[in-house]
């Protein structure tokens, strides 16, 4: 009990709350699905809320309770917002899987969590149907589609139908109050090395990252704004977009499986998107498509990029030939996802454009609700000179501080100062609190004692006008223990030599980091949420004979 | 217990964590204040939460302990700010006291709130000494000033130098942990009938409150901003800007007692004020300057103007003369004291600048955090359709649910909907969930069983060119029970007459709706937060005998 206590309303921060908000204040506003069926679905704020009601009525009628978790395997659609809203909203805990992770994966993470139902969307019939007899928590398989798309036999035992069981219900159904504190989704990290770990988000902590990224210096989302997620429902909550788009009342646009360049840009344009957010990767294809067509966007203003660190070239190419205001983003799963937006100060509006670029081309400074430090292998706080790069550690209402069904703690202790999430990142972090990440801590280049950042030398390949995708990845170096090695996808057409791209890094950095060698490849491999898989080619080139070695 | 509990970091929402945010990620950026003493100051946020944490030292070695108020009756200026944090930061309550009031109010407030110290810009020395034996909970009394400028001698028992207690400190101090819910700040309400009464905010509703404030569809405010409140700092916290500030890091400017048109203008160029918030009143000063000398703002782009409704004519001349974005708000001290705001939505962009226009004159919609209804008087919820009137009633985290020291609930129930927060003001609420408001509850005019809107009738009146100020007031009337009766301040050198003005009522309002007659006054009478006084104004012209009686 508080000494004096504060007189004001007790209100639980609850996920029903937003979507209430929304349907209550605006209504009328639309969410557009590119569907699976293979139509332009268009609803409303008020019908999504009321048929999450019903969702929650459908759910509850099969027997599910409170803290029980359903799965999703589907796309960026309003049904999936639906369950988001229905599930959450019940007290049931919404469990997004990743669609793209391997069949073995995602049948072990619904073990894990114990899921006891499973929606999808009908893309995904066949691998449900492979995997069904493997997810023996599962009591119900829903397939997201309505009675006339129903596939005419599955394999799938007691297969129901989503549309069906929504209409079967009246929707007079009150959401329920409890605890703020209280489990409202579920999704677990692709880690590279052993099982993926689960991310609880509680209701508390997804309305006060919905808050936080809607400010000016994050999203700067209004009820102005036509937003479109690339970034999946499946990962990190689309970061959020579904929450914070009900929050301010937007318009959202959902492309659904439909993420090649073209249906994108035609989406963009035909529903005069204003933002959208999406890891790299994903503006390639979009920015090819523009580029080979001769586009122009006459209604998108504004993007966030993260996920991984965006190509400086790209954000260039962005800005410069296409007006975009392109916002650098950094965070992760175990943050719901946003820690860092790079978003100028005043002090910065007076400096050369140049400057101000390397300043928006950080991962920038901390939301309110985020703090951070960087430390060193010792644990020990490192100054904040934009120099100094260690171990990046966070720590707020939205970071976890455990995973799923594990007891012990993955924080880290910084004596006399709490406990804080290590994020396995190593950054810079200069005066005015812009981060910068250097590197995955598993990805650095150890050469001769000194570290060398993968990433900067990956801006400088892409900066390259031959190159369509860069990595660099450590290779075993007699001398200097590792050494860098640059693997390169060429854009078509091209016929730049290995020569031709080291000669790119003179003058662009010190003589030592310049890479040992190029590799050209077809393509890299990437991991489920569209980064670079690193550690497989680390593998791949373990034994690649180094000319220095 | 909930069934399945988030795993996410605990950490409650607290005051310090704003002011340690600001000092850890924008400790450069200035607060600049034009201070009593005659010059204008220049500190930062790292070193306001430094000496912050010195005043809770400070005042912990003068025997203060959690829960205790510390009151203050000061301007805006950066003392009041560290005395915010290092107060509410500190486990204390802030209690900001209203100069502007009768002092035997005073006296009754601060008794009623059993402050343990006052703390008080040098302005208000005589009041304060005249007070001191009256103030009988009062052990310290805190002059705010430096050793120099300390009176030679004064009446007050024990008077203390505010900068020798903070400077007596070293500033070890570790801003402590608690309860989210706990009482951080208190103020009473400016009552017209009965006693004052106290609105005690907690560290949760405070912060809550920051988060919306800053939001794109409320203040807009980031790192990007140079923010000067005119509103003051004993007005519901400045509506909250102290708190905003920090949060968002952007520079404050503090105008101190100097709020006559040239010193702001000043102000406002010298620092390049970007964004400011005030009562309209205040903007009759400032307009008045600017356009006496022709003057134009070189920075100031946006402005909040509530705590009474804005004429229409006010909004257009600083829109259309001066550029300003003018987001008409609407709030009070029972709700911390955003409840919403005029910001346009995507489906309004296409309407017809009047169209717009007529939307931005309104109250606005609510930020997320706030619901709102309107109610008849027999509690039954109206339509939303923009024509039904009733009793605008409100909900959200940041809305009182008790006065301090008061057992009695000032809630209203909708049955099946919970307990509102009943706002005395009467409004209507359009499809879109803008609201209006349409007239204090206590000041409507009941013409023939049919409500007159007072504030639509001022602001035709505030339209016209010869008027400076207007109010409107009921009369007693032999057959109609109530009339209008328009009260005006002619603009110096204007000549309007009484026939004038009721012929510029014509083709604006229905003809039943046009004031029986009009009054010229040389002022208005306002109360202590720039309100018009209506119950004064009511009860001079009680006796009035209306033309048409």
């Amino acid at each position: 009990m508080p000494a004096l206590a504060g007189r004001m309303m007790q209100m639980p921060l609850l996920i029903s709350s937003l979507v209430q908000h929304a349907a209550r204040h605006s209504g009328d506003v639309e969410i557009v699905s590119k569907r699976v069926e293979g139509d332009l679905h268009r609803t409303t704020w008020a019908e999504v809320e009321r048929r999450a009601r019903r969702v929650a009525q459908a759910l509850a009628r099969l027997g599910l309770q409170a803290g029980d978790r359903v799965a999703t395997l589907a796309w960026n659609g309003h049904r999936h917002l639906e369950i988001y809203y229905g599930t959450s909203g019940s007290g049931l805990v919404c469990h997004t899987l990743n669609p793209r992770l391997f069949p073995e994966q995602l049948a072990w993470i619904v073990g894990d969590a114990a899921d006891a139902a499973l929606c999808f969307d009908l893309t995904f019939l066949p691998l449900v149907e492979k995997l069904a007899p493997a997810m023996t928590s599962v009591r119900h398989f829903i397939a997201m589609t309505d009675r006339a798309h129903m596939p005419a036999d599955s394999r799938i035992p007691g297969l129901k139908c989503f549309d069906e069981l929504v209409d079967a219900e009246d929707g007079a159904y009150e959401w329920p109050t409890f605890d703020e504190n209280t489990a409202s989704s579920l999704c677990y990290t692709s880690g590279t090395t052993g099982h993926p770990k689960g991310a609880v988000y509680s209701h508390r902590s997804t309305v006060l990252h919905a808050y936080a990224a809607a400010l000016p210096d994050a999203m700067c989302l209004s009820a102005r704004d036509v937003v479109l997620p690339v970034v999946p429902m499946f990962h990190v909550n689309a970061w959020g977009i579904p929450y914070t788009a009900a929050l301010t009342g937007c318009k959202l646009v959902m492309p659904g499986p439909h993420l090649d360049g073209k249906s994108l840009y035609e989406l963009f344009e035909s529903e005069q998107v204003t933002f959208s957010a999406g890891v790299p990767t994903v503006w390639l294809g979009l920015l090819t498509h523009v580029q080979q067509n001769g586009l122009k966007f006459s209604s998108f203003k504004r993007t966030v990029i993260g996920g991984s660190a965006c190509p400086p070239a790209m954000m260039h190419t962005l800005e410069r030939d296409f007006g975009l205001e392109v916002i650098h983003a950094w965070g992760m799963t175990e943050l719901s996802p946003l820690g860092t937006l790079a978003k100028l100060k005043a002090k910065h509006e007076v400096l050369p454009a140049e400057a101000k670029q390397r300043l928006l081309e950080k991962q920038g400074k901390v939301i309110y609700g985020i703090d951070m430090e960087i430390v060193g292998d010792d644990g020990a706080p490192l100054p904040w000179d934009g120099q100094a790069s260690g171990n990046l550690v966070v720590r707020g209402p939205w970071v976890i501080e455990r995973y799923f069904g594990q007891d012990a703690s993955p924080l880290l202790t910084i004596p006399g100062r709490g406990d804080w999430f290590p994020t396995g990142d190593v950054a810079t972090i200069d005066a005015d609190g812009f981060m910068q990440v250097t590197d995955r801590s598993k990805d650095v280049i150890k050469s001769g004692g000194e570290w060398i950042s993968s990433i900067e030398l990956e801006n400088i390949a892409m900066a390259h006008p031959a190159v369509h995708e860069a990595a660099v990845v450590a290779v075993a170096h007699p001398k200097w223990d590792e050494r860098p090695l640059l693997v390169v996808v060429r854009k078509p057409g091209q016929s730049a030599t290995r020569e031709d791209l080291l000669a790119f890094f003179e003058g662009r950095i010190a003589k030592w980091q310049v890479p040992d060698d190029v590799v050209f490849v077809d393509e890299l491999p990437h991991t489920a949420t569209g980064k670079v898989q690193k550690l497989r080619l680390r593998e791949q080139f373990r034994d690649h004979r180094l000319p220095t070695a």
